[in-house]
């Protein structure tokens, strides 16, 4: 049985998507899962009067404080102890919950993902990634994407093997291709960090190191797995999020646009920490919060933080 | 009388589009501008019987080599003396013409503009800048976008000045609004850059600071001038400039989309060197040629290189 706790109040449309997105999921599922719905219990009860979910396979931890989306993220979490966020990290690292997942403050998550559990033992910094849509309808996976605005070359070189175990095993890759996100497409191009970072990860076996890419090849298929420090990436992937916004605007309907609809993709793990964490997009909805919850269960089903320790243990 | 040197063998579509372009200039020119067309006599005359240029409103420089768009720059600009790039350079720095053009090799053109003209004194590092399209039919600026792929805070303040400076002369953007290209709006987000970078923006009297401005502002009209390292920046460019292939290759007809096609701008101007020099894409047609022409001349018209120098004794 996995448990996984979610944060009914976190996002713009909590409680209400959260309760039918987790509503979408149970409906396909074979009750070996089983969910943690962590939120104001009055609420909450209101809301499954209209969406019932089926006994056994819920129950609800009472958390009646919510940390708002523009709240500072340590104070708040120190403050709000009784916030869903809060709980949420406590019942994780307290064993109560497997993973834990949240459309709220992203900040807080980061902090709570960061501080409240550990990082796999031999993981320098933990990573986030985002999924990006390419032209030929594959999903490529950019990290890091603003948790490390500051990296050292051997963080990149880490972010390379985290995002490769997670194509490997949750996008279902096999030898994930990691480019390098640069300004050239030969050896030595670049700022110093990827200057240096590009031996690393040229040298480095446990990856299939393809060189570097360029922002033009960030939205074709040249690299499963494109690493960068998450300076460049969040400017990247917001970049590509207001494409979606310009696209729609515009009235633009195309296929391969719809696509660059980030909620959709249901959130991103964040990498490297002992436990399945998943952050979730402010603006999610049910499909988004169905997509979090299947992600988990697939991290915990091929058991990637097992294979994230045994790949750190090996090599650092 | 304006006296514009256009490298005629530069680029992918030279010398024909090349001199497609000029004759286009020449159409609407007052005959204040005289073009020193640089490139292989018997290539250009051949091709002028088909577009004859007005007699004296040009002349032909023999440049019998020519750098290739693959070529090491300083290598081939130290080997192939005789090329129209180097003869370019030559003619700029010993004051035989005004101002430079070419669209041909990118980084045969920044060590050219680097180390052949001087740098105006004051500037550390100059910066080269790119248009960006935004939705609501407006022009940005965002610099740097590859001559400095690592920056010290000081060079981003000194690019929001030569920016602002571009924006206001050439774009006519009276008090032009500097954004500083960031992961986070509030003042204290970012990297370590960006950190350092923003109380010199904010206490810049020369520029009218707006902020921090996010990935996804980069498209809309918060800032009329972007400022960021040129790692990032380059990203940036490459990316928006994938999304017009992207739209192309979809047949999606939208004229804003239109606006991302990059070649219609001709080029950008290396800003903070001594005098004008005008970068064009390796992909210019006629009418970026003409564009380039055009903006070299607004460059002259409007003194800005003498501005910059102004601004610059000034303050550093």
């Amino acid at each position: 049985m996995i448990r996984i706790g979610i944060d009914m109040m976190g996002g713009d449309y909590a409680p209400l998507e959260a309760i039918k997105g987790v509503a979408s999921f149970t409906e396909g599922n074979s009750a070996a899962v089983h969910c943690i719905l962590i939120g104001d219990e009055n609420i909450l009860n209101k809301h499954l009067n209209d969406y019932p979910l089926p006994a056994g396979s819920f129950s609800i931890v009472h958390a009646p404080e919510v940390i708002e989306m523009h709240e500072h993220p340590t104070k708040a979490l120190k403050e709000k102890q009784q916030s869903s966020i809060a709980i949420g990290f406590h019942l994780l690292a307290t064993g109560k919950i497997d993973g834990f997942i949240s459309a709220g403050n992203t900040g807080a998550m980061m902090v709570g993902a960061l501080f409240s559990i550990k990082a796999i033992e031999g993981v320098i910094r933990p990573t986030i990634g985002a999924y990006i849509p390419r032209e030929d309808g594959s999903l490529g996976l950019l990290l890091d994407v603003g948790l490390n605005a500051d990296c050292k070359p051997e963080n990149l070189n880490q972010f390379a093997i985290l995002g490769a175990l997670f194509a490997k095993h949750i996008l279902k890759i096999d030898s994930p291709r990691v480019g390098l996100v640069n300004i050239g497409e030969e050896e030595g191009k670049g700022n110093i960090l990827a200057q240096a970072a590009y031996p690393l990860l040229k040298e480095n076996t446990q990856i299939n190191f393809v060189g570097n890419i360029e922002g033009r090849d960030i939205l074709l298929n040249k690299a499963d797995v494109m690493v960068c420090e998450g300076f460049t990436g969040n400017v990247v992937l917001k970049l590509a999020e207001s494409v979606y916004d310009i696209v729609q605007r515009r009235k633009i309907k195309d296929e391969h646009f719809e696509r660059f609809n980030f909620e959709s993709y249901g959130g991103v793990p964040v990498l490297g920490v002992s436990k399945p964490v998943i952050i979730g997009h402010g603006i999610s909805q049910a499909t988004a919060f169905k997509n979090m919850i299947n992600i988990a269960c697939r991290m915990m089903e091929t058991d990637l933080t097992g294979k994230i320790q045994e790949s750190f243990s090996d090599k650092f």
